[in-house]
């Protein structure tokens, strides 16, 4: 028996565009001979649609996907995602349904009973869980479908559920899974999902054919990588990371113990491949192909713009530079050094005519107030409204440039450098972005040495320097790491020998700045936990503030 | 028996605070001689905690606070709602639980089974649900006690859940029952409510003592309107809206049929003292006292004015005029009269000279493109930075005067008149706007009739009407309606009556301006549906866009 798994990129909603995608896998993997294809999750309207579930109409357009489908499914048998109707009054009004269509009919639906509903997900919203299992028989085979989630609650320390789907399929002795899924990345998401695999077919003796999405919904990235298990809990295939592919298993050869043919990639590469991927997703869906940003010389707008040049190509990323009074000399030599070496158009706009008349206006409302943050803030807005002008009169977007670390302590300006219709590393602390520019510059320098070298700052009052608000980076990451990915309270921090003032201060700052993150374009996430849709804070609020 | 509720506004995370706050109301209560005094869910730590109950600190927290009023639990029995850590490994981390503490312990505690995610809220991202059920044993009554959700199975068309825990709890036959509620206002709430409580106490023949949160907590409003229900489904009496209350009931007095104490105030009313709360609360809990907005002589800014002035008085709130060269003559002469009618400072500040600076330096880069959008949204965005300019100089916080029409269509400049820390009427639809003005004129003039009276127009370019690029607010607002709070398709849409282009346009334009939405501050809500929160939506997707 021939299994293929197709890992495909779909757009929310896009029915009609997500169908022929599907029928053009559906094809060559009729060609290939093969018995079975299978697609993701939800497959049918995309992942995550969100609150367009609660629309009757959203879930018509996907039952009607199916109904095409099914017509395709005569000498294959097709194995897709798709929300489908609870009947029953009581419960949430859906399933999240993996169907099995064959000989032009559903041969059979199982729906999905472990609903994520942490972090980014929110499956609980919408989805009413399992409550029966089976499998289906194909072919002289048993199959046991199950839906991303379904397979996840398993070798875990603190698992989240009080049932393991497998567990009540086994009765009805499957001979192999399928498990359709959506399941995010994050740069330690490859590593999880084989202790997981593995450990589901080592405890079930069993072969798994794991389907994952692979493109980036808005801020959710999926970086494919499906993989196919062995039924003696070691890896047989793992398919590529951030790219489409179609391919067709034996399930004989499968069966055949042997080697493991698994990718490896660092950190930093991954985190790379999946912001490009990010970044051409978010244009290309939305139908857009040009970007603009501000270029000032330092390392985070470097590495911005070499991202997104890498995405969407020299000729559609356009950059500003934009010096003030305060900008060193350096800074406009640098950026103007990277936008050689990437390529790209700038263009130079001096802030300061419009800084002073600006003053000149406030100046009888300020009165004798002396300079302080608000002069800085509106450097910040003058350059984030010179790039939004671009934007409207030529179609760019706008890249948002602000790292994680900043974003985390509020060191940036609200409709300033915070501006932006995406952020392209804001998922990424200050470190990882210096590690960014390393892997950048590996092959012959792309960012200019001295904006890597020399000491951040936000150059917007004489000699400024990152430092002198903020600690140094490195020790700013590991609090805010361990405050942000890891959970831990103040006492767990300063237990861990960090300074008792600076972590209460930091924490404070996280907090407080809460309200800056509201209003920020959504991040692109590549860490387990990201700023945005996973990480629900109130703004008003008195817990660490 | 005499039973107190203290419907009481809480803040999130101040354990201190809230515990001070319940202290005060302890002993107020056991003053009047009461042998139970109620609050409200999780009012240790104040709702919705949101991710902060991911930090086992907080939930410490919140464990310190039940100990230290246990310590006054000797005269009286007190009943409070508090996150419990869940001692099973599997399942969620905590449970959402009613303590009952007596005599100095913890004498009972039942968790809360039905969890509402839906709209705004996320319960079952952080719990678990209930699976015992009983009741607690006092002075000769058997009392059952439920958290908010877990009397609304009932009497709905489209139950959410398929268990009912007061079924569970019947067979111990309880006297009376306690209800922990956190139950947000819409304008719809107290209705449902009470249609709800109805059919409790009619279903299960029994009194119910329903204890509600007052005040706002960033967006969410929660309007008190505590209640008490006999046992025959007639409601005893509503405690007071929107503000703290502390009652006490006689059991016995309760138990005797006879009227119904409930106020009745329309929804404009409900509306316009919802967000003066939610002013007050967001400046009051954040420790701001001054708002700063400008003002256009339009409505939509007039009413966010009168409203900031009712919530934080004339002396906190201060206003900008920036006359651009499209401004009428009436509208700074509105906006004065209105500023001189509040008794608030203005200053008027001419944007011309910025905006003339700011095309000086783009022309080179324009080049012959003709005025488009680009310019309005300078005018606009120009607006914003001065306005944030004051509020970074001096302390006032920035409001957001949009519409939900608005903001719905896109019709709005992101880093311009969408600036803001808070949306003020940015849940109210523009033909509300207008009955709200009429309602803050009922006892003469305060807006002026002009503002009411003229046609809506940005004035961004000559003789600019809203109406020139968007349909009449009367059909944009109903069609809005439909699409948003009652979550109907086009075709839908369409079948009642209204033109198919003109629908399809509109949601469009709702879909493709998710992006404006994800960036604007926190909007009060005050509808079944508001954006923010309660609403989820892709920025990249293909539905209707």
């Amino acid at each position: 028996m021939k299994i293929t798994i197709a890992q495909l990129n779909y757009i929310i909603g896009n029915f009609e565009g997500n169908l022929e995608k599907m029928i053009n896998a559906i094809d060559k993997a009729k060609k290939e001979g093969s018995d079975i294809i299978c697609f993701g999750e939800l497959a049918t309207c995309g992942y995550p649609p969100r609150d367009f579930l609660e629309f009757d109409d959203f879930i018509r357009l996907a039952n009607e996907t199916i109904q095409e489908l099914v017509k395709h499914s005569h000498d294959i048998a097709i194995v897709v995602g798709s929300p489908t109707k609870n009947p029953v009054i009581e419960g949430k009004d859906l399933y999240n349904s993996a169907y099995f269509l064959s000989e032009g009919v559903i041969k059979y639906v199982q729906h999905k009973c472990l609903l994520p509903t942490y972090d980014i997900f929110d499956e609980y919203r919408y989805f009413e869980p399992a409550s029966t299992f089976g499998v289906v028989q194909f072919k002289g085979k048993k199959i046991a479908l199950t839906v991303c989630e379904d397979i996840w609650n398993i070798g875990n320390e603190n698992p989240l559920y009080t049932i393991c789907p497998l567990d009540e399929m086994m009765p009805y002795h499957p001979d192999f899974v399928i498990n359709l899924s959506a399941s995010p990345f994050n740069y330690n998401q490859a590593k999880e999902r084989h202790h997981i695999l593995t450990e589901n077919s080592k405890k079930y003796q069993i072969p798994i054919f794991y389907v994952n999405h692979v493109g980036a919904q808005t801020e959710v990235i999926f970086d494919g990588g499906s993989v196919v298990m062995r039924g003696d809990g070691t890896l047989y295939e793992e398919m590529s990371y951030f790219r489409e592919e179609i391919q067709s298993f034996d399930l004989d050869k499968v069966l055949v113990p042997g080697e493991s043919k698994v990718q490896s990639m660092d950190k930093i590469e991954k985190i790379h491949h999946a912001i490009v991927l990010g970044l051409k997703d978010y244009f290309g869906k939305l139908g857009f192909k040009k970007a603009i940003l501000g270029l000032s010389g330092g390392i985070d707008s470097a590495v911005t713009a070499v991202l997104a040049q890498r995405a969407l190509g020299p000729e559609n990323v356009r950059v500003l530079l934009m010096p003030s009074q305060f900008s060193s000399d350096h800074s406009l030599a640098d950026a103007m050094a990277l936008a050689e070496n990437l390529g790209i158009r700038y263009d130079i706009i001096s802030i300061k005519e419009i800084f002073d008349v600006y003053m000149n206006k406030l100046d009888p409302i300020f009165g004798e107030k002396p300079f302080n943050v608000t002069e800085e803030n509106i450097q910040a807005r003058i350059r984030g409204m010179l790039n939004m002008a671009l934007s409207n009169k030529f179609g760019h977007i706008v890249l948002n440039t602000s790292n994680k670390s900043e974003m985390a302590v509020g060191y940036g300006t609200l409709y300033g450098d915070l501006c932006g219709g995406l952020s392209v590393i804001g998922d990424v602390y200050k470190m990882e972005v210096y590690a960014l520019a390393k892997y950048m510059n590996k092959d012959g320098e792309v960012i200019p040495t001295n904006t890597i070298e020399k000491p951040p700052s936000a150059e917007l009052r004489p000699n400024q320097k990152d430092s002198d608000s903020l600690p140094d980076y490195e020790i700013l990451d590991q609090i805010l790491f361990l405050y942000i990915e890891e959970r831990k309270g103040p006492a767990e921090i300063i237990a861990q020998g960090y300074e008792e003032r600076l972590v209460k201060r930091i924490l404070r700052l996280v907090n407080r700045n809460e309200f800056k993150r509201y209003q920020t374009a959504p991040v692109l996430r590549v860490s387990p936990k990201a700023f945005g849709m996973g990480r629900r804070m109130p703004i008003v609020g008195k817990y660490l503030s």
